[in-house]
């Protein structure tokens, strides 16, 4: 199975060049869109994102994830092992969260190219097909060489106290993942306290909290309203509580 | 076949999580997003809008469809087997107008429970992987057990004169077969007389009228506008004709 | 591999319903959304960004597009061999630019018709079945027969000079191949001359430039803005250069 991350968007051709090239080489394998509105060109929250995603994976799962504002740069591409699942993407830090949640990582850096390459869609020309190849049964060693880890999201922390996702509905998901903060414990954001509850049926109209997400991770919600409008978030407001 | 009807929309990584599951234990067997925009947390106009799309599905394709404001509560989690179709997902009525118009139906309660069951997202722990055993081939016996017809939904007409889905051109579906009002039969709609059109062509810009969809329901359109606008509609907003 | 070309959007059930007719028909066979947003009821727009497209698709592909304003009407149903690739659609040019660049074209008109059709969806009732038969490997002659090329589009440049699609970041990708204009050379819009410049990182905020998209067209774009609202474009906007 290939599971698609990026933050394409769904209009436009371009998830559907990258999934034509996918069946192109490997054919009737699954090919997943598990999200094309992961933070816009902002790897950091986006790498978050994926940690939180990533173990509800299959464990062979390949997984092709585009949050690559430095296209056409200097950045290497990727491809790296983690506990049996395969992710292909740029050196961004965007792998690096989930790098440091798994038992083994191994690294390793893209050598293959194709016969051509466009300026700005390394999705479709690069990585789609490495990941076709790797989703076929190709051995890794043909496509990459082993590398050291990258350094790039070295210094950030284990959880992310910031916003990383808003719904349609404006509920927040927090770079936090639960077991960082106490049930009965606060969280604090925009100087304003913001209690637990398990569900949204535990709580009166109007009220802020925060609560355990399907992924593991703590979000913010107002009962019957947007957290997002109520509260002024955007991806990248600080979080804080008493750690 | 495994076909998709949700009320998620198509943002953040949802129905892609979903569908992981769905392919990690199904594998090849293809997976259709019937639609992710069915009414949100209405199981009412969505089980109108699910009959009528039902009969235009193959014979033999399981349907994962989730419209459940009730998760995490007490409401059961259900399999049907309507004339060799089998529906999965919550007991509050979603399957009531279909059960009504097949020539058998069969009704099952899910026994079967997952190692792990978020409070909020049944689609994914719950009746996906459900949904993927059936497809691929598994008795109901090993995880559901027979059941009575459910109670919600009994006492609804076998038409719901209402509006039940507004598309993106404002166009507004019904929960009225076409053969439940006559061609020449007016219908009416905010104490608005509404005509009978073949289709768009026959019809002058700006006229209000209705048609038959490719659903078989009766849609209510304006020419060149938005018939959701002109006439201030929702889900939900009564019709009615001199039936 | 089945690649879908629409203007139908992505909400509603209508792409999942012609998605369960392929499937039901061709089983395992990819089916690739390639885009469902193409000019609304613009056979023409669409038609230049569907022959920039179909380059990049794989050699023995099927192509269902469907862009049909005069569904219902008397347009013909076709289909249309280019150089191993199979495309699928109305009569009303959306298949003439690419024909005019392919080495070897043939064209048939759709005589199979299916026991139904509802008078506005022949995209699931007409052309997905075709398109489903094809990519089993059903031959042409048992559902089509040959055709002299049509007239619509006859008359068409090589080449649109005009706005082809927006997309969500308000850049404009125009019907121009790159080969048409030197990259020195500016070209016109609304009394505006735009240079061109190889990415955006090569461009200072705010200026206005145009350069080679992922498809191999002319693309007018503002650095961190949108061209759409800088230039007050839409698609069909008439581009000029000194050709």
């Amino acid at each position: 199975m290939i599971l698609l991350f990026t933050d394409f968007g769904t209009e436009g051709p371009y998830v559907g060049q990258m999934k034509a090239v996918l069946h192109g080489f490997a054919g009737t394998v699954p090919v997943v869109d598990l999200m094309h509105d992961a933070p816009a060109a902002r790897p950091k929250p986006a790498a978050f994102l994926l940690a939180s995603l990533l173990p509800l994976m299959p464990q062979d799962a390949v997984i092709l994830a585009v949050v690559d504002p430095g296209v056409g740069g200097p950045r290497a591409p990727l491809v790296v092992r983690l506990d049996g699942r395969t992710l292909v993407g740029p050196d961004n830090g965007l792998f690096e969260p989930a790098a440091r949640r798994a038992a083994e990582a191994e690294w390793f850096e893209i050598t293959w190219s194709p016969e051509s390459l466009s300026a700005s869609f390394h999705g479709r020309d690069l990585f789609a097909p490495v990941a076709a190849r790797l989703a076929s049964g190709a051995a890794i060693g043909g496509l990459a060489v082993e590398s050291a880890a990258p350094r790039i999201g070295a210094d950030w922390p284990d959880d992310l106290p910031e916003v990383i996702y808003l719904d349609r509905f404006g509920n927040a998901m927090t770079g936090l993942r639960t077991g960082t903060v106490q049930k009965g414990q606060d969280i604090s954001l925009k100087n304003i306290d913001i209690s637990h509850a398990r569900t949204f049926t535990d709580t009166t109209p109007d009220s802020i909290f925060w609560y355990e997400n399907s992924n593991g991770l703590i979000e913010i919600a107002v009962n019957g309203g947007s957290a997002a409008k109520t509260l002024g978030l955007s991806i990248g407001t600080p979080v804080s509580f008493d750690g």
